[in-house]
C-alpha cells in the first residue's frame, strides 16, 4: 500500500506558468509568455561588487543563520521606504523577509485561511498567488478588474458576505496591466476597514511605474486591516528569492511563528547581499533607470504590435509593469491562437487561467523578457497567426 | 472587527529555538545552545570565488527565474551522490531543491496530512521539524530513541495503528547525537515498506560522521517509501538556504506542483554558487576536511566536560553531527540549570522541548558554534551550575 496525499495536496491548482518557463526555453523559442524581467537591465557589476563586498566585511554574517524575521539593516531600509514612498509609518519589527512573496501569499493563506472560506481575488488575477491559496481549499469569489481596478460593488457584497481575504495587486496588475484610480482604492480601504476581510496588496509592479508610483498604497488608508508585500525580483534579481511582507502589528506574533514553521528564515546572504547594493547605488535613481528602460521596451512593442496586428484584436497601454492586455473578438478562444504560436514558435499566455469566470478571447504579453529582435520577430509570427485565425 | 486566524494558524506550535539565536547573539554570552555551524570552517575565500564565478560566467542564469525544482546541474551532481554515498539509484527528477531542508517538512507535511492524522516523532525528535508539522495538526506519536536507533517495537505499533508519516534522522541525531544502529534501520525500513506510512530520512548530519558515514540510508532499503532530504547548511554554508529531497517517483508530479505552489522555486543564484563551490573543489576532501575539524572541536569540548563537570552529570559521545545530550539526575527539572546558566552568561538548550513525553533531566549542548575558549570557559560555568544544583 502506498501513502496517500492530503486533501490539500489534492487541492493544489496545477500552474500553467512554469510549465511555460520550460517551454520558453526551447531553442530558437521566443517567448512573450512569462514574467521575467529583462535581462539586458540587471546590474551585474553592482550585484558582483555588492556580493563581494558582503562577504569580505562580515562573511561569517552573511554565511550563517539569522533571526527568522531577516536581515535587521534590510528590514529598517524598508521601514524607511514605508515612510518616504509607501505613505504609513512602519517599523522594521513590522517586516518579514521572505524567500519571495510567493512564500507571502502561502504565509497570509495559512494564517488567515480554513477549507471552505471565502476569498476574493481579481477576475482575471494573478494565476501563482491563486494557486498557491488553493492548497488551502479556499472558496474563490472573482471580482472583476477593468481599467479604474476592481469592481468595488462585487468586492462590498463578497466582503459582507463574510469573505476573509482579498489578493489585489492595484499597481500595473498582473495579468491585465490595469491600476486602480484613486477613487477605486479609497473605496477599497473604506470596504475593507474593520469589515473582518484582510487586504493582501501585492506591490509586485509598484515600483515601475514609468512616470513613478500611480497611486497611494491602499495599506496606507487602511493600514490595521492590510498585508502589503513586494520583493525585489521586478526590481533587482529574481534569482536572489528576496521578499518582504509588511504586516498590522497585531499579525506579528503569528507572522513570526508561521514563518519559523515554513521556512524558519531566507537566505542570509542575499538579503544582505540586496541590502548592500540599495546602500552602494542611489536606489531611487537607479529605479528610475530601471522605469526608463522598461518603457523604451513597451514602446518597441507596441509600435510592434501596430505595425503587425489586425484591427480584430485590441490592446491596452499600460502605464508600468510588463505586461500587455491582448482581446482576440469576441466568442473567438485564444487556447488555439496559442497552440497554433507554439508551432509558429512563439509562446504567449492564455488569459483564461488567469480568470475564476470568462477570459478565453485573452492573452497575457510580456515585453520585458524579449530582445527587441525577439519582440520585431514574434510580432510578424503574431500578426499572421491573427490575420489567419480572425 | 479584526480578520480571525485559521485554526492551522492556531496549531502552530512556539519555537524556542529562534528565539535562542537571539539571546547567543547577546554580547558576553556564550552559547552552547543552536545548531550553527562553526564560523571557523566556513571555505569564506571558496565562496567567494564560486560567487564571482557564477557572476562572471552566467549572470542572467544566476540573476533570473529558473524551473521551479531547481538547477539541473546541482540536481544531477546530488543524484550522483545518491547512486555513490546514499545506496540508491535516483535520476536529477527525483531532486526537487527547497530554500532549506524546513521547507521539505512544511511540503512533505501539506502533501500528506490531514489534521488529526497520526504521524511519528522521534522522542525526543527534532523541534523544528515538529514544529513544521504541527501547522499541519497532526496527532504526534512519540517513539523513544536510544543508543542504537528508534524503538523499532513502538513505531511498529504506531504503523499498524494507521500514522501517515515518520519523521527521523538516523545519523547523529538532533537533539540526542544517537545513530541507528544496522539492525535498527533494515527493521524501519521492513516496517514502513509496503505500510502506507512514509519515512521522511533527513540526513542533515549524515555528512558529518567523523569516520565517514555510519551506516546505509533508511531509503536505499525503502526507496518507494521513503523521502530523504539533505541540505547544504551544516556543510557549506546556512546563509544561502540551499536544501534538498528525493522523492519517490510516484510522488514527482505532486512535489513539483505543491513546492510551486508554496514558493514558486529557491534561490537560483545560491544553488548555481554551491554547484561551483562542489566543482571547484574536491568536495568529498572538503568534507573530510570538515569531519576533522568538527571531530577536533568535540575533543576539546568533552575533555573540558571531563574536567569541569560532577559526576551527578552524565554525557554521550556521539560519532558524528554537532551535538552531546546531557543528563542531569533523576527526577531534576533542567529547566532550573537553564535559568540559573543564561544568569552567569550561558545558553544551554533545555531538552524537555524536543520530548513528547518525559526528557525533564536533558539538555542539548551544541559543541560546533562556541569557540575553543568560549568552551572552557562555558564548560567552568556549567561545572559551577551543576554542582551548585545536584
Amino acid at each position: 500500500m502506498r501513502p496517500g496525499f492530503s486533501k490539500a495536496a489534492g487541492s493544489t491548482l496545477e500552474s500553467f506558468i512554469m510549465g511555460l518557463v520550460d517551454v520558453a526555453a526551447r531553442p530558437g523559442m521566443i517567448s512573450f509568455a512569462t514574467g521575467l524581467p529583462d535581462n539586458d537591465l540587471f546590474d551585474v557589476e553592482g550585484l558582483k561588487r555588492a556580493a563581494d563586498e558582503v562577504l569580505t566585511e562580515d562573511p561569517c554574517g552573511a554565511l550563517q543563520y539569522d533571526s527568522s524575521a531577516g536581515y535587521i539593516p534590510l528590514r529598517k531600509r524598508i521601514a524607511e521606504r514605508c515612510r518616504r514612498v509607501y505613505g504609513f509609518d512602519a517599523t522594521y519589527e513590522d517586516v518579514f523577509m521572505t524567500s519571495g512573496s510567493q512564500v507571502c501569499f502561502d504565509l497570509v493563506s495559512r494564517m488567515m485561511l480554513d477549507p471552505g472560506d471565502a476569498m476574493v481575488v481579481e477576475n482575471p488575477g494573478y494565476l501563482g498567488a491563486i494557486q498557491s491559496f488553493s492548497a488551502y481549499s479556499p472558496r474563490f469569489i472573482g471580482a472583476d478588474i477593468g481599467p479604474q481596478g476592481v469592481d468595488t460593488c462585487q468586492l462590498a457584497s463578497a466582503v459582507s458576505d463574510g469573505a476573509k481575504l482579498f489578493y489585489s495587486i492595484p499597481d500595473h496588475q498582473n495579468p491585465s496591466g490595469y491600476s486602480y484610480s484613486e477613487s477605486t482604492r479609497r473605496e477599497v480601504a473604506d470596504i475593507i476597514s474593520g469589515s473582518g476581510c484582510l487586504l493582501l496588496e501585492d506591490d509586485a509592479y509598484g515600483e515601475l511605474g514609468y512616470a513613478g508610483r500611480v497611486g497611494r498604497t491602499i495599506k496606507s488608508m487602511a493600514v490595521e486591516d492590510t498585508v502589503m508585500t513586494g520583493s525585489f525580483s521586478k526590481t533587482i534579481s529574481p534569482g536572489m528569492r528576496v521578499g518582504w511582507m509588511i504586516v498590522p502589528e497585531w499579525m506579528r506574533e503569528q507572522t513570526s511563528r508561521s514563518l519559523e514553521a515554513c521556512c524558519l528564515q531566507s537566505a542570509t546572504f542575499c538579503q544582505r547581499i540586496i541590502d548592500r547594493f540599495m546602500q552602494d547605488r542611489d536606489y531611487d535613481a537607479y529605479l528610475d533607470g530601471l522605469r526608463r528602460g522598461y518603457a523604451a521596451k513597451k514602446r518597441v512593442f507596441l509600435d510592434a504590435m501596430e505595425d503587425n496586428l489586425p484591427d480584430t484584436v485590441r490592446w491596452n497601454d499600460p502605464d508600468g509593469g510588463m505586461f500587455i492586455w491582448l482581446r482576440t473578438p469576441d466568442g473567438t478562444d485564444a487556447t488555439r491562437l496559442f497552440e497554433r504560436l507554439i508551432e509558429e514558435g512563439l509562446v504567449v499566455m492564455p488569459g483564461r487561467p488567469f480568470h475564476v469566470r470568462g477570459g478565453e478571447n485573452t492573452v497575457r504579453l510580456n515585453f520585458a523578457t524579449p530582445s527587441e529582435e525577439g519582440i520585431r520577430e514574434g510580432m510578424r509570427i503574431l500578426g499572421r497567426v491573427c490575420r489567419e485565425l480572425y
